[in-house]
C-alpha cells in the first residue's frame, strides 16, 4: 500500500520551472518535466513594449501558469502514477519576486491598460533597479532603530518585497493604485492553484520584515518612508500568514481538469525555492550548514536562538524548518558568473581544440583548470558579478579581476573566478563562527554540485570543510516542497505529520563527499588573506568606485535614452 | 643629382627586423622588407634546451643577422635602387636587449659549450625575471645616494642592463666570467656590420646609468651591489660611447658582400628603437610629447634643462636630439594587451558574427566599442599586464579589471582596455606638467595609430589634447635610424650634417589630427579620477597584493619545477 502514495513538487526557478513526482517512502524520483518560461527572463525589452532600464529583470506570469498545465500531466506520465495516487502539491518560488494583482489575483500586466508598464510585470528576484528604495528603506529603518534591521543583519536588499514595492510606487504611481494586492510569487501560485490567498510565513519574514508574534514594522515607519506607503500593509499585503506545511486549501475543479490530478488535491503554502531545500539536504538540526549551489548561492543554518550575524540576510522563527530560527545568507552571483564567463570569454582556440579532441568545452576547460595549483596563476577575484548578498547587502557592488598578465590564460580565469565564489562563501562561514555558531559540515544542493566536481573540491580546499552532497541534488526545492505538500496533507490523508518525519523518509545524501587537501587549504588560506582586504577595501567604504562608476553608468544611460526619444 | 640618394634605416623590433630605404629628399619610402626572427621571442623553452622560468624572454643572435642577410638586398630591390646610391645605413634596436660575447664578438650562446644555458642567450627587453637584481641595484642606489637614482626617476629598472648583467652574475657565474664583454643589441649590431665595438650614448645613458661627462657609478657602488661586479665596466663594459649620429665605422667586405651593399658605406652607432622615432615624428624641440605607440608605449620629451620627474625612466644629455636633455617615460603593454585580448579573450560568437557580416574581427569589435560612450560599461581597467613602467616603475605590478557585471560584453572589456592605457599615459603627462614641462600636442608614431583610430580618439578624449600622428607612424624608428645614418655620412658624403636638417628634409606628419571632444573629456576626467584613487591605491604600496600574488606564484613555480625534475 505505502509503495503506492507519491507527491508532487512544482519548482519555480529563473528560467524554467519544473514539475516532479516522488515516492513518499524514500524519496524516489519517479517523474518529472521541465517547462521553459517562453518569455524566459526580461531585461531589455518587454514584450512588444518599451526597452527596459540597466539592471531590470523581470518575467511574464502567464508562464508559471504553463508550468502548471503543461508540466503537471508529463510528470505524471513519466511517472506512470495515476491522479489518486497523488497524497499531495507542493510549490516553492525564487523569492522575491513579486507581483502586483487585482482582487481576484489576475496580474496588472496581462490587462491590456497595463500591458506597456513594466512595472505592472513579475519584478523578478535579480532585479536590481530598486536600489534607490532599498537605500530609502535602509536609511529610515536605521533612523528609528527599526528591528529588521538587525534581522537583515544591517540592510534590507535591493532584491526583496518592500523595495521593489516602493520602486513601483515611486516610478509608476498608477500601478501601486490600481494594485489590490502585492504579494509573492510563491503565494500568487498557490493561490492560483487553490483560490485561497494564504501567504507563507518564510516569505514573509525573509523579504518582507514580518516577525512571528510581532507582525510588521509600524504605519509610522511605513510613512516615514513614503507618504503613500503608510498603509500598505493593511491596504496592499495583509497580516495573516501561514507555517511551511500547512494546507492552503484544495486543487481548484478548473486546475484539476487542466493537469488531471484530482480536485482537492492538498496544497501547501509557498515556500522560497532555496528554504524549500534544506529539509531535503537532510539538514533538520542546526550544526551544518546547508547551501544550495545555481545560479546564485544560498547558505542556511538553523539555530536555537536569535542572534546577530554580521551581514545575514534574513533570520526568521520557523522560517524553514519549525522550531528553529533559520539564518540565510547568499550570494547573489554563483553559476551565473560561469555562464557569463562560458558565453562571453571562451576563445575560439579553445572551441577548435575541445572539437578536435571531441570533448565538450566545460570538459576541457575543466580538465585545465583542475591540473592548476593554488595560487599559480597569480589571479583573484571578487566574486560580484551581480552584487554582493552577504555579507556586505549591496547590489551595486562589481565584480573584479586582478593579477592579469600577457601570461594569463582562458582557464586560469576561469579557476579564479571558482575560487572566488567560494572566498566569498568563506567570508559567509567565518561571520557565522565569530557569532559563535559551530559549522561541522556542509551540505549542498543544486545544479553545481553534479556540473562541477572540481568547484567542489575548491570549495572544500578554500573552507578547510568536509562538503556532503544531496542525493539529488538538482531537485532538493522540488524534493522539500513536496515534503511541505506531504505535511500539508497530514499522516490521516496519506502524508506525514512533521516535516522531520518526511526528511527521515524522503531525504538524504550521497556516500562520497569532497574533503579538503591539507596543502591546498594552507595555499587557500593565504590568498583568502588577499580577498578578505580587497572585499573590506571595495565593500565597506575604504574606496566606492564600483558604487560610483555604476551611479555614472545610470547618469548616462538615462540621459541616452532621453536623447533616442 | 639630390633625387638618387638614399640612406637604409634597420629597424630590429621584438618579433621581427625591418629593413627600409627612404629616399634623402622628403624622406619617402622607397622599399622595405620584414624578416621574422625564426626564434622569436623564447619565453618557454630554449630551442633544444632546458625549460625557462616565468619572466623570462630571450632571442637568438643569429636571428639579427638575418635580418642583414635577407632583408637588406630584398629591400633594395624592392627600391629599385643601387648599392651606390646608398648614402648610409642606420640601426635601432630594442633596448635594453642584452648580449655576453667574446673579445671577437661572438655570443656565449652561439659556442656549443654554452648553448644550454639560458643567460647565455640575447635577454630581451622584455625578460622580467631580473626583479630580484633590480631592487638590489635600487637598495645600494638609494643608500648611496646614487645620482642614477634621480635620473630614473626613483628607480632602476629590472628591464635594464645591469639589473640583467647582475642576473647572469648570480645565477650563472660561469657565464659572466667568460664574457668578455657584455653589450646592448644596438651596439652589437654595428659592431657586427662594421668590426668596429663603438657603443652609442643612448643605450648607454637610458639604460646603463652612464652620464655625459661623468662617466658611471663608482667602483665602490658596483662593489656594494656585489663583491665580483667591482670592475665590471673596465673588465666588460667600457668608458667611451659616441653620440647619435657618429660615424661607427664603413661597412665590413664580408656584409658587403652578404648583403649587396658597397663596402665602406658609413655606418652610425646604435640607437634604441623609441629613441630613434622621435626626431622622425618631426619632434626635434622641447614641447611637443613623442609618443611611440607599439607593444609597449614609450613618452619622450626634449627639455633644457635637467630636472627631477616623479617617475621618469630616463633623462639623458644628447640622449634624442643633440642639444637637449630627452626625457623618457614608457608603458610596459600597450598593443601586447590588445594582442593578448585578441588571442584569449574573443568569444567564438563574435568570430561567428564577423564571418557572418563578412567583416575582420577587429573591424567589427571596433565598431561596437566605438558605438560604447565614455563610462557607459562601468568597467575600469589597471593597464598593467605587462607591469608598470613610468611612474611606479615596478614591474611586478599586475592588470586589473573592476566593474564587471553579467551584463558586460566583449566590446565594453575592449574598450576598457583601450581607456586603460590612455589613463596610464594622462598619469604620465600630469608628471611631466607638476614638473614644469608644457606639453602642446602630442604626435604618435608605431604600430597602433594605424591600426586604431578608435584608440588615438580615446586617447585625445583622455588627455584632452589634440594627437597627430606622424607621416609613416609605423616606420619611425626605421626613419630615425636612417637620419642618424645620413648624419653619420654628413653632407659631403650625401648625406646631412644634423639631424635638424635631416629631420627638416625627411620627417613629416599627416593632415588630419584627432581632437579632443568635450563632453567625453569631462566624463573620462571623472574616471580618471578612479583611475588614480586605484593607480595609488595598488601601486604605491597601500595595498601590495599584486606583488605577493606574483611571488606566491613564483614561490609555486619552483617548487613545481623542482617536482619535475
Amino acid at each position: 500500500m505505502a509503495e503506492d502514495r507519491f507527491a508532487i513538487g512544482i519548482d519555480f526557478g529563473t528560467e524554467s520551472g519544473r514539475v516532479v513526482v516522488f515516492r513518499l517512502r524514500g524519496g524516489e524520483l519517479c517523474g518529472t518535466a521541465i517547462v521553459e518560461y517562453p518569455d524566459g527572463v526580461i531585461v531589455q525589452k518587454l514584450p512588444g513594449g518599451p526597452e527596459l532600464g540597466p539592471d531590470w529583470a523581470l518575467q511574464n506570469p502567464r508562464d508559471y501558469l504553463l508550468v502548471l498545465e503543461k508540466g503537471v500531466p508529463r510528470a505524471l506520465k513519466a511517472a506512470g502514477v495515476k491522479a489518486k495516487e497523488i497524497v499531495s502539491i507542493g510549490t516553492d518560488f525564487t523569492s522575491s519576486t513579486i507581483l502586483s494583482t487585482k482582487r481576484d489575483g489576475t496580474p496588472l500586466c496581462l490587462l491590456p491598460a497595463y500591458r506597456k508598464t513594466p512595472h505592472a510585470w513579475a519584478i523578478l528576484w535579480k532585479h536590481h533597479a530598486a536600489q534607490p528604495e532599498a537605500d530609502r528603506i535602509n536609511q529610515i529603518g536605521r533612523e528609528r532603530n527599526e528591528d529588521f534591521i538587525h534581522i537583515y543583519g544591517g540592510k534590507y536588499s535591493a532584491e526583496w518585497f518592500f523595495s521593489k514595492v516602493l520602486q513601483v510606487l515611486n516610478e509608476a504611481p498608477e500601478i501601486y493604485e490600481n494594485a489590490d494586492r502585492f504579494l509573492e510569487g510563491a503565494d500568487w501560485i498557490v493561490w492560483q492553484l487553490t483560490g485561497e490567498e494564504k501567504r507563507n510565513t518564510c516569505t514573509a519574514g525573509y523579504k518582507a520584515m514580518w516577525v512571528k508574534g510581532l507582525g510588521f514594522p509600524s504605519r509610522e515607519f511605513f510613512r516615514a518612508v513614503h507618504p503613500r506607503f503608510e498603509n500598505v500593509i493593511e491596504e496592499k499585503v495583509g497580516t495573516t500568514f501561514y507555517p511551511l506545511g500547512t494546507r492552503a486549501g484544495g486543487l481548484l475543479a478548473r486546475w484539476a481538469q487542466k493537469t488531471g490530478l484530482r480536485e482537492g488535491t492538498p496544497v501547501s503554502v509557498g515556500v522560497a525555492d532555496g528554504h524549500a531545500a534544506i529539509p531535503a539536504t537532510t539538514v533538520t538540526r542546526p550544526g551544518s550548514l546547508a547551501m544550495v549551489m545555481g545560479t546564485s548561492l544560498v547558505q542556511m543554518l538553523l539555530g536555537t536562538r536569535r542572534q546577530s550575524v554580521e551581514g545575514i540576510c534574513g533570520v526568521v522563527e520557523d522560517g524553514i524548518v519549525p522550531g528553529f530560527w533559520g539564518y540565510e545568507a547568499g550570494q547573489y552571483a554563483g553559476g551565473d558568473i560561469f555562464a557569463w564567463f562560458f558565453e562571453h570569454g571562451i576563445p575560439k582556440s579553445i572551441h577548435q581544440q575541445a572539437h578536435k579532441l571531441k570533448v565538450p568545452l566545460t570538459k576541457l576547460l575543466t580538465k585545465r583548470a583542475a591540473r592548476l595549483r593554488p595560487g599559480e596563476s597569480g589571479l583573484l577575484a571578487l566574486d560580484w558579478w551581480n552584487g554582493n548578498r552577504s555579507i556586505l547587502v549591496d547590489a551595486d557592488l562589481t565584480g573584479m579581476l586582478l593579477g592579469l598578465t600577457l601570461a594569463t590564460r582562458v582557464e586560469e580565469i576561469y579557476r579564479a573566478l571558482m575560487e572566488a565564489t567560494a572566498f566569498g562563501t568563506r567570508v559567509i562561514l567565518e561571520a557565522f563562527e565569530r557569532a559563535g555558531f559551530p559549522i561541522r559540515d556542509i551540505v549542498a544542493c543544486g545544479g553545481l554540485p553534479e556540473k562541477s566536481p572540481l568547484l567542489m573540491q575548491i570549495f572544500a580546499d578554500v573552507t578547510g570543510r568536509e562538503i556532503k552532497v544531496a542525493r539529488q541534488p538538482q531537485l532538493c526545492s522540488a524534493l522539500g516542497a513536496a515534503m511541505h505538500g506531504t505535511v500539508a496533507a497530514g499522516r490521516a490523508a496519506g502524508g506525514y505529520d512533521t516535516i522531520f518525519e518526511a526528511a527521515d523518509n524522503m531525504a538524504g545524501i550521497q556516500a562520497s563527499c569532497y574533503r579538503p587537501r591539507r596543502e591546498h587549504h594552507e595555499i587557500y588560506d593565504r590568498i583568502f588573506a588577499e580577498y578578505r582586504i580587497l572585499h573590506d577595501y571595495f565593500g565597506r567604504g575604504s574606496n566606492d568606485v564600483m558604487k560610483r562608476l555604476k551611479s555614472l553608468r545610470k547618469e548616462l544611460t538615462k540621459e541616452s535614452i532621453l536623447c533616442k526619444d
